[in-house]
């Protein structure tokens, strides 16, 4: 259960929370500058609606049955739109954000930049701060890549997105990207989520690596709660048995989730199939499934790249890539989002 | 590797693989009334294919890695076109399949029938024999179902498909049919496919619950090895750990199925979903990332099915999807197979 | 719910079965030599047992909830025990049956019994007929390979167990072993499993590779609702995304099996781990988790077994096993079965 | 490979490092009060030991192919024993750490102490900080339960562990906690990982939730290239499609983590399983398949747990299953670590 409060009193909140512990029921105050919602957990068959909204101010009470409250299609029915400079994801126009997996110097950032402006994309992405499997693999240029990305995205006229792995350094972070992505291995990283939500920036929530499509919207949940509504959640491939592929991309959860919640979905092929062969296809698959933008890795010259070098892309089929997505968006009854800035 | 020979008299044969047999390969022999092929398998690092090339009544040496054979793209480049009436499967044109989980009487498959054919499919689809997880559960009508599709199949002008269980009745359903199908829980049946490739009979091989995709390629070469090649490959959903969905459909299947093998191969988003709100985003995906063909369940009226009817279309959404489905495959450079028998 | 009778008449099970059906319950007739069995499915809500009591010809009524009926323990409380030879399957006392993979040679086979048969297995192993995944590799030395165990089995006075893959096989391999082994990839061929119950011989059940708990149940339902209650389940490893070892061997299996159903249910480390080197600690493992037995592959000679040689112990890896078993089912207040013919 | 050096100048290293350098490795430079390592990556095949030897300041170059190092076999042949207290880890005498999820108050933590003494556990378990799926769930009682937990702790006598979830607490934590645990949500949290190896204290560092057996010692190999060995693996569960537990304990890990590295592994059948019921015959077979230890979830008094109740054994049936190991450990040739403070 949500209930919606308008410019309430502190004792008008209390007395909302008092009734709610009475019943049992586990309740959880969100407030922020235009807003005051009490969320309810637990064992809702006792609770009769109305009652509540008569109570003094509030204003609206809505039934959620679902685990997950505020990122629930039953809470708020239009989708949400979160806007990154140009680029609307959950908007009829799709965007795609390109670029290498890790920055790994001005030159290489920069050139990426300019062939993902020049096929359309609507935004730079590349990790700074790079979770690796092993210690000793490379570990991203860290700060300097930092300023890189800031500094290339302003450039070019593009919004950047980057990877925040450490709760110390989002806001050093968020000071230098427009979006903050959350990693696969940090989905339920709750400390990290709070932070991020802290921080009102968009997010960009990869799904872990096998989390249930429930899991993930609860990751959700963490950062709208935390006051943070600007999250685009962003299926990356789930672990299965199958080696032919590094993961499998599914994308089922992709109407799964427009049904589930009013949150815009987008889908990275390139880590969701771990090769760039499959790129292609499964992202124009992603579109036809109704995805709300694509997230693809391209690099000016992949069999050098540092980190994953096999699912890049190059500038060329990248390009080509964007002129399909254009066609398949419109006969889809949607658009492409173009970058036109010159 | 695989050895072709032209019109070989046994002698030749027997020198080619007494030569095989002395380098330690498995060598297995294919004959049909056009062709006499010999596979060999095992480590072919020692193999000169130019010896074998040489050798009298030898006509082509083609080295193949895979540890599937005659299946692979490899050993035949151009696709394989699986003809079943008019819909030609592995063709630029993609013909689906429509039509209910069980044939429950006459006039539920004629009536699903008339709606399938109305909506453009190519062929019609119903079970007659169901292996059902549980032994209380409806079996299909058996051989009065087969008598019924064999029936509705000849009155509408449509070829029929449907799935066979038992070693000892291929020839029958043979007999009744025009395309044979082995389900999920039988595809590593290797009795039933080595009966379903003395057929000659097109084939539609269903990919196992678990299987990997190296698995379902060597279920279709025991087909292919024993002299059929009339295989069409069906992804129909993998088990995960994902509850939400009944199956998981792994659309990464079709590129790489393109791509290791020169055979067709269609998509089932009904089984692969397991519910009928996610069939119609899903089909247009399974188009768009290049699959050669669909199999629907479509049910006059879903809510009476004896079998799956979650994941059953109406007639009417079902004719919807076709719709979108002809203007999708129109932008991707192919075109849907419109039933036009009048 | 199962409702048991008493040497019914015909018009006394009609009654029963049409009350069922005017509820809208499936019921389902068993009847053997000793006894008449209805089983009814379906919503059980509106059911009362009392009523199915005071009909004529009726024994007793016991409700049970699952949807496999007789294998589960609410419908029989005490175990079953399954014997074969001397070997009691679901007893305190704990056979294990050890043997090759494949059937080789007479030579072979009579080397392994000997080795088997020394370090105290109860019953010996080796597969005739072999679903191998490719067409090309060792299929079985078939009939032959029957005629050898049946030999070997009798000479040694050692019990057989074999697989059987074709309904059409059943009877032949039937006369010639003890037990009939159902492998993995046929655990839901419910043609065979319906002609393996008509045998009544005793049933080996492998879990299917991907088969969840229920489903394996649902398999034993079908050979029970067949009229033979010798079946022994066995776990021999699931499909995970784990690729160290060729399956994952889930001894979760054996306390959540004793506790559904009252089958005895034995564990084959062998193929559920794949090599040889975790074959000990995990059958050491199986028998604390509470398994009524063992399926171990031992091989003369592993490194020249023309099948699974890899995770074949030697005959001197089982004697020692065999001895900490001894000690370990002990302090566990079990025995283990020593053969003691000489 | 692995070169580890003897008091060596800064110089020395500088050589080694630019040797590997030019022969393209990645290498990486470990230092603690007692030694100096080099590890290092990539292609190993043109590197010869003996040259690295013989350079001035090298003591020892060990070839390790596998992408951890210092965590395998191959690196260091004998166990590496933890110490807690009077606890041993990877002896032959066997510890078992008992307690409930979540610190709920001091009294609740003070009677599970009690308890876990008397049944002769060798620590205490309690969870200050709870990750929890959702945010609306009781998340710990933080700072003050970190407070009880080292209370209870020093006045039982016994040493204690607890989560650590954020890297700005983990001093905080290893001030009140004789070892931090790392969870499975945060396995991969590699900020983390190293901030626990700069504490020095002894870590239990449990399996992610779909991590590989590779994957999970590679992030023990970010902890002891962070200058900690004091490490710990917990095996508790992996996600599998089987939805009749909550996870499947893997206790194949528990061989195989013993034979590729020399850190101990416990196993920790509450969450693997998710059910008091399969707890004591899994922590049976867990000790028969080689485990180091347990983790035992055990509350005063499971039904009015805060968290994981199911899964909680009572105190009655916690001493009942350490009498049963207690026999089981003698029989396997190893002892029960019984906890004999007073």
């Amino acid at each position: 259960m949500i209930i919606m409060m308008n410019a309430p009193t502190a004792d008008q909140i209390s007395r909302v929370m008092d009734k709610l512990c009475q019943l049992g029921l586990d309740s959880h105050l969100i407030t922020s500058s235009d807003k005051t919602i009490i969320t309810a957990s637990g064992n809702l068959s006792a609770c009769n609606p109305e009652l509540y909204e008569r109570m003094p101010g509030v204003d609206k009470v809505v039934i959620v049955e679902t685990p997950y409250k505020l990122v629930s299609r039953e809470f708020q029915q239009n989708n949400t739109v979160v806007t990154v400079g140009d680029a609307h994801f959950g908007s009829d126009s799709i965007p795609v954000i390109a670029g290498p997996c890790a920055i790994e110097s001005y030159d290489q950032l920069y050139q990426a930049g300019v062939d993902a402006k020049a096929a359309g994309a609507a935004m730079l992405r590349g990790g700074a701060y790079k979770p690796r499997t092993s210690p000793y693999s490379f570990q991203g240029l860290e700060k300097d890549g930092l300023e890189i990305i800031k500094t290339v995205g302003r450039e070019l006229g593009l919004p950047v997105v980057s990877e925040v792995t450490d709760p110390r350094k989002v806001d050093l972070i968020a000071d230098c990207v427009d979006m903050l992505q959350i990693g696969t291995r940090n989905m339920q990283n709750y400390v990290l989520l709070k932070e991020v939500a802290i921080t009102k920036k968009p997010v960009l929530l990869k799904r872990g690596l096998s989390a249930t499509i429930e899991e993930w919207l609860m990751a959700a949940e963490y950062i709208m709660s935390g006051g943070n509504n600007q999250v685009v959640l962003c299926e990356r491939g789930i672990r299965t048995y199958e080696t032919y592929t590094r993961n499998t991309l599914d994308l089922n959860a992709v109407p799964i989730i427009k049904y589930l919640s009013h949150l815009p979905v987008i889908v990275d092929p390139s880590h969701g199939t771990g090769s760039w062969r499959w790129v292609t296809p499964m992202a124009k698959a992603a579109i036809a499934a109704g995805a709300d933008g694509l997230l693809i890795e391209m690099h000016p010259c992949p069999e050098e790249a540092l980190s994953d070098g096999p699912q890049s892309l190059t500038p060329n089929n990248f390009a080509q890539l964007m002129e399909e997505l254009e066609k398949l968006s419109t006969v889809l009854g949607r658009s492409l989002h173009k970058n036109n800035k010159k």
